[in-house]
């Protein structure tokens, strides 16, 4: 049976095993002041070409995005995202837990359009309702997104610019930011990402990381005391040198380069099987994720000896996702493409 | 200038004036455990027919949303209403800030269908995303609804019965339930709508009360410790015996009811001149609430003698609401539904 | 049996009540931005001599901590208060339920001490702890305190000087502020309190009104947004005029000024009763409060009369309060005085 | 330069380095379902004797207090601790934040007693505040203690039957349990200790894991939906597989013991060295933390070649705590050893 369930099946990119056992015995001081942590900080300041942005460590994106839309907004504003992102979906009430409203518009192929901030933005600041109902005060984006799109850089502008003419934060969800950074569709640095917003983080876990993701501050005023708001939130590790060795591992020499690289290839032979089949594809993505749409017995044929971790059954099709990472092998793909070849 | 603006614009009934002369020097302990309190609710329970409910008063309908909403659900719990539900628009994100997730659907007429509940039930508690969604643990209507409408008692019945067999709370806002019950549409009393309930409240303010909404929990489970709640929330009034008088007011004699009537009739008939006067209405409400659509023209005319509010501009239209109340009189009315026939 | 059980046990003064009738059919605009609620914040700011102040109007104390505490603490930054404060003993976790930490020092006489405040100041902020400790960021105080003490305006001054030091807002919880205003032992004024610190509120509910905090912001960097964050937090009452009228009544032609001195005037005649008969006193208290220790004989034989609201023993003798409030009348306290001279 | 500073410092037991490298290319299921996950539970419920209990993992201790007393109290709950628990001194009041307040007692060599737990519960239920104040509803222990000493089983038997008597739960953070096992005061199990609480956690950092804590839940009242709550509060990690490789090579063949004790047995020599010296000890500790009182230039002569993290000075003499590790070398606390006896 082989695995394509998601991009964070596996362990570690080998220079970080390498790292562990290198690091193992040295004594690091707690709680990620370590010169591993600050080594790592600086070689991704030096990637996103952002010398006096804070970097900081988290183990997790939920984790994450509970913690900068808790601190970045006042109680009574309101995080702008599409009704399929990560926080309005897929992170069980987090965002409402730590006491913020998350205000969904439609999706448009996993991404929001400027001129749906500009609506929302209206609604709620501009009407009879004044102080009834939230402020907006964030737009929330992921890139890749959540269906597997990207962004492009001139979206990307347009976003930044209403968000800095109606006083909105910027934050980007990075998650898959690493591996989609080598996909067909882009045409984004990670400099100049960064340079359209306030606050984003870069995904360890589905780029070859064990854990951890790098949160990138780069609005003056969100950076005070936030080493206070970790520890508040859980986020400060002991030893915090796991996540320092973690991103050095991925940067260092742009290692993460040619794994992620490796990722997205995979899901292209991949997508360009079922393109062939005439398999159609639910979204267009062009991320690790591929979601094709096959009859069912398509599906049970695949299932014998590829596991896709199930299916959502509508009117005889099987909607499954195939995911690919940093650790897929070239064996693995070639037995998925002469799989669909055969079907 | 005559207030058509909205059903809390003026003090309270006679009764409830008399009253606060009556009890002025009255010693009274502290926080609600009064006689006068405790005949409110005893008048209360009767007329719900709800012997072994407990009944608590609180201030607002704001603050009684987000108590029973944050302490009758888990953390991880979502509650379940439509996009115009109050808690979802007009709340400033009170729900959230308490730490609990609003799931929405779309409205029909400002209510929900039995359908809707069953499928954001089957879309948040199967598929595959287990624990990675919030759980749905409640439904939230308002009767009357924000848009004037009324679920009639079989919708109820219906709604009920979905909760039921879901293990999902139901919890009835009646802000404007005391008014709705004289309206045209209405088949319902108190007492079969607390039926079928866990929890509701009658709201007070916009019955002619100066405030105070009444909340019945009539699930056992609920129950304990419910002031303990009410004090940590900041709900629990020093002179608490002020929201008795108020209850005592509007339920001895059934004082209500004349009040009540009084303003649905005013709405009555404010309705029937925009009818005939060929002046449409946005929604077919029935509560002390009216929808016009006037042309802006007909908007300029009245706003030279009538107040409503303000209005929603589109394409050459307003879009006003009309707003009785308990206090409005019958030379009001007149002079309003005159102005209309002249347009 | 007369009750001296607390000071608000009784509705309002008359000036208040006559209001509510004359108000009564008036079409106010909703949530507090009628013309009563304007005029009676006009009344404070001259009052307390603030014209560029701030403001609002709320339920109660609790609620208004809650708030003002959630509201100007960043979550990571708790408040300083004596082991006896309100929010610390008596408010059943409500600034915590809202995410804030109370920090306690031990109370000299119910008040702090400016060098309490250094002290753990330099403990959070020094040390080796660094963030893993809250930062205190305010420092509470209640004038006069819930034992009854008055700060003198000289010991107000000191505490203000070292919260400016250290930045730290200063927040005066004013709930029984008005009567004490009249107690032997002040020396401070409305405006010279309200001068020193940044956020301040004057009980309306202790001093006759029907309830309601009239709460003062100075600090302009925490004006911003505050009805939203009353909105949020169920504090925007839908008939706001209600509590514009209970401050109009209070201080228009300065009438608190009559009733709050009848009430510190007929506490003071307790106490000499108490003294002269040679009962000793638990705190040496001045405001409306009497902290009288009497031997459980005493203590019955004046419970056939007089409820104190219950008492608490030890070793034989029965510590109970005796609060007046502006309603108790002259012979109330005659009466209470000569059982005292009986006992 | 030898570092005594943490006992966090250093990366992981061997057997936890290899078996990063055996499973790092196994595709597992995400978030901690996967099978070296279910292995490391079932050693676990092995070794402290509970088939039935629940085990999780979470990254971190103030993660895992914090979501333990948010989930387990109702809000208006308290958590008894000693005024040096974690929870109260060091965590950045990430329990307050979480929105339950916590109730200290002046600690005992670190330890709380039963009497003070009855104490504070009939301070908090009996009396006449009632629901104005919180309810105790838990007690939380550390073992070994902040100040590292340790409760003996007849101590927890007795704290554990007041939990009962009042129900209370009882909750014991076992940051170092592993360590302290072989202390030389401890005469508890695992198992013993497990079977007198409702929830505790295995620290592994602290034994030699790169990160996580093992929560074991006991009560079955506390067990269901616990994953949407860690998912909620950010502590479901993607590859939770990481924490099961940490627990599995904790608790295959026992690996912990000799790597716990060896903490130990370093930490007893530095003590025994101390003593013989006549350096006096703050804290009769017996874990792996020994807090030694030296005079100034001690301290700076031993600076030259230890690094202790600092330390406080008061009146001359410098309070300093040396932490010994698994990974503490026989070399290094010879040096430590010979150092302090040339003193």
């Amino acid at each position: 049976m082989i695995s394509f369930v998601n991009d964070y099946q596996e362990g570690c990119i080998p220079e970080i095993l390498e790292k562990l056992q290198k690091y193992n015995y040295c004594a690091n001081p707690g709680y990620g002041v370590d010169c591993i942590c600050e080594n790592a900080k600086k070689l991704i300041k030096q990637t996103v070409n952002a010398p006096d942005a804070d970097v900081h460590f988290i183990t997790g994106g939920t984790l994450t995005n509970k913690i900068v839309i808790n601190a970045f907004l006042k109680s009574y504003e309101g995080v702008i995202c599409v009704d399929t992102a990560h926080i309005a979906t897929h992170e069980t009430g987090a965002i409402e837990h730590g006491g913020r409203k998350v205000l969904t518009v439609k999706n448009h192929n996993g991404k929001i359009l400027p001129s749906q901030i500009e609506s929302i933005v209206n609604e709620h600041i501009g009407g009879l309702s004044r102080e009834h109902t939230v402020k907006p005060g964030m737009v929330y984006i992921s890139q890749s997104t959540e269906l597997g799109t990207l962004y492009c850089l001139n979206e990307l502008k347009e976003i930044s610019a209403v968000c800095k003419k109606h006083g909105l934060l910027f934050f980007i969800d990075g998650a898959r930011m690493l591996t989609s950074l080598f996909a067909k569709d882009n045409d984004c640095t990670l400099a100049n990402m960064n340079a359209l917003c306030d606050v984003m983080y870069i995904g360890g876990t589905k780029a070859g990381a064990l854990l951890g993701e790098a949160l990138i501050i780069n609005n003056s005023l969100l950076k005070k005391d936030f080493r206070y708001i970790l520890k508040q939130n859980g986020a400060l590790m002991a030893k915090g040198f796991l996540m320092g060795i973690q991103f050095e591992g991925l940067f260092e020499n742009d290692n993460y380069q040619k794994y992620c690289k490796s990722a997205i290839e995979k899901a292209d032979k991949i997508r360009m099987a079922l393109k062939n089949k005439g398999i159609k594809l639910e979204i267009d993505s062009c991320d690790t994720q591929t979601f094709a749409i096959f009859t069912k017995e398509q599906y049970q044929e695949l299932q014998a000896h590829f596991d896709f971790g199930g299916a959502t059954f509508k009117e005889g099709l099987a909607y499954a996702r195939i995911c690919t990472s940093w650790a897929t092998t070239e064996d693995s793909v070639n037995a998925l493409v002469t799989a669909i070849e055969r079907l």
